[in-house]
């Protein structure tokens, strides 16, 4: 039986290679015929994983000087709470860019600092279908967020804000999937389940110098600079998450690193908006610009159809490219460990489709 | 080669089996073909293993109706936050017994949510060998929270506190290892990684009534009542621990249940108390009445032999027994799935010891 081509929207696909020594790691560790998921993880064999972790985080990424890298627990979503927590300074008076779904949750997070979020840009009038430009931000804010790719309604920015401002961005669906300037920014955050691994760990690259300008009282699990003084052990980190987040960051290394995965990952989403493109029976939903590289958003221009179009795609073995159930129609995600022949599957299933509905 | 005795004080032993299955699911899920890490959370197949964890703590513990069962992430640690917020009523005075490292965690942490933390009771004066006894719980108490087992210092409540006050406890570390009465406790919440799985998963069981009586505006992903309505899938949850979770907890079920496991449980503490007490180069750190069936702590009455008794254990293939880092001494873990050989294991070590060394 073949693996089913797996365009889930994550938890998602992850590498062959890594699934093998991570089911191999939960039977014998390190060599010490005893599970990866039973020993402490203040030993040296564990504390090994969550240095190289740092590291590969590091060097793939080309982190500077001065940034700390930390995995934690609780998602992107407590993610909105720490970094208002941490990035807020004496204003209380943070910027955010509302792109979707996942920016409305980091909105409405800022309420409970005691601060309130400015929106200073959005794109519900069109259902966030674009990123928006043409904003300007107020220099005495905070810092500015911006949700770097919106899985839900399949738009990324391609253009990072140019500011004075601290920058922060939750990159949990597009990280490690190309190039970025970690130096513009003050924090990223990013949970694992995407291009990074198990859901259950979450990724902050946070700049030591932005912690001197905080002002809140900030509980101890939610507090960047203490969890960084204790390495991302204040308390059990999640092992399992990071052991194979670092299985991952090793095949990518092994893979050339991210510029080639940047343009593997290019050619996958060209080769996909292609067809959509050109086959009068679909539509894209993301203005051109603006589309998401991660998260290819597309509808039936005959929604009637769409019963014959799943029996293809389910018949060609391919999984997960419905809609997120808030907006429906079809999403196609193509992290990091999807294949361009998953992807060359399903532009088959499209040109089938044609020849028998067009 | 066989396995190591592994005496973790956690993460820590799980049973061969749960990790046999763990390690099949990582490659191939439910026969799916796909990794249990790679597919959606929100498929029947991942929807029906949230809803087993939650039916099987239920049935094993005995959970009456009205309660919710919850698996979140964050740690106990996380929890010290989490109760507070959650079980804070208007009066803001919240009772705490200081039993330990973990209790004072969980009194700190109170401080973040505006309120400060009545500490009714401690057994600091001796450095925590005892449970301490003989105080009043004020009538006006919000609730009062206890560590139930207190891992690094060895000690345990025998019994719960009589209290008309709502009643809020840290179980991380002796959940699922002895029959409790859960109607006596408005929350339990318990870190995975002793008895129920590995690191990644925090279990919560609180009572739908209390929810009533909050009086904090809680951040989205620490409030419990929005948790069970999303029923812990508010974000993506840490899918791999409560899959885990899920098995050790089939595996308590299949072996007879927690009054099965409380009777090897009791029998296992007593073989190595047994020797404790006997034998006359040893001596237990914590007061009799009040000794952790889960954690035994204990030195050498003679210090400078240390070397030689470490010399034996690890001939032995015993493996994680070394006290905590910030008390020293020894410790031996006897968490769920320990077998009884482990503990004779180590008993025949002590006598060994006593031989040479006696």
């Amino acid at each position: 039986m073949n693996k089913p081509h797996n365009f889930s929207a994550g938890p998602c696909i992850l590498p062959e290679s890594v699934l093998q020594q991570a089911s191999e790691a939960v039977i014998n560790f390190d060599g010490l015929n005893l599970s990866l998921i039973e020993v402490s993880h203040r030993g040296k064999n564990f504390e090994a994983v969550m240095e190289r972790s740092r590291q590969l985080v590091k060097e793939l990424l080309g982190v500077p000087e001065g940034y700390q890298v930390l995995f934690l627990q609780g998602g992107a979503s407590l993610g909105f709470l720490i970094s208002a927590y941490n990035m807020m300074g004496s204003r209380k008076n943070p910027a955010y860019i509302n792109t979707g779904t996942w920016s409305a949750g980091a909105i409405k997070e800022v309420s409970f600092t005691g601060a309130t979020a400015n929106v200073i840009a959005s794109s519900q009038d069109r259902n966030f279908c674009y990123i928006p430009k043409n904003y300007s931000i107020p220099s005495d804010s905070d810092y500015l967020h911006i949700t770097t790719n919106n899985t839900i309604e399949g738009t990324q920015f391609h253009h990072i804000p140019e500011t004075d401002v601290p920058l922060v961005a939750d990159m949990s669906s597009d990280i490690f999937s190309k190039q970025i300037d970690v130096s513009k920014f003050d924090l990223i955050y990013a949970g694992a389940q995407k291009n990074l691994g198990p859901a259950g760990a979450t990724l902050y690259i946070v700049k030591e110098e932005a912690m001197a300008r905080r002002t809140l009282a900030i509980p101890t699990m939610l507090d960047l600079k203490k969890q960084y003084e204790k390495e991302s052990m204040y308390n059990t980190p999640p092992v399992f998450s990071i052991y194979v987040s670092m299985l991952t960051l090793e095949w990518l290394k092994n893979l050339g690193g991210i510029g080639e995965m940047e343009r593997i990952n290019n050619e996958k989403a060209a080769c996909l908006y292609t067809e959509i493109d050109r086959n009068p029976l679909f539509k894209g939903t993301a203005d051109l610009e603006d589309r998401s590289k991660m998260n290819v958003t597309f509808v039936l221009n005959n929604a009637d159809l769409e019963p014959e179009f799943d029996r293809l795609w389910k018949e060609a073995q391919i999984s997960g490219i419905r809609g997120h159930r808030s907006v429906g129609g079809y999403r196609a995600s193509l992290y990091n460990a999807l294949p361009l022949s998953s992807v060359q599957a399903l532009v088959d299933v499209m040109q089938n489709f044609e020849k028998q509905f067009g």
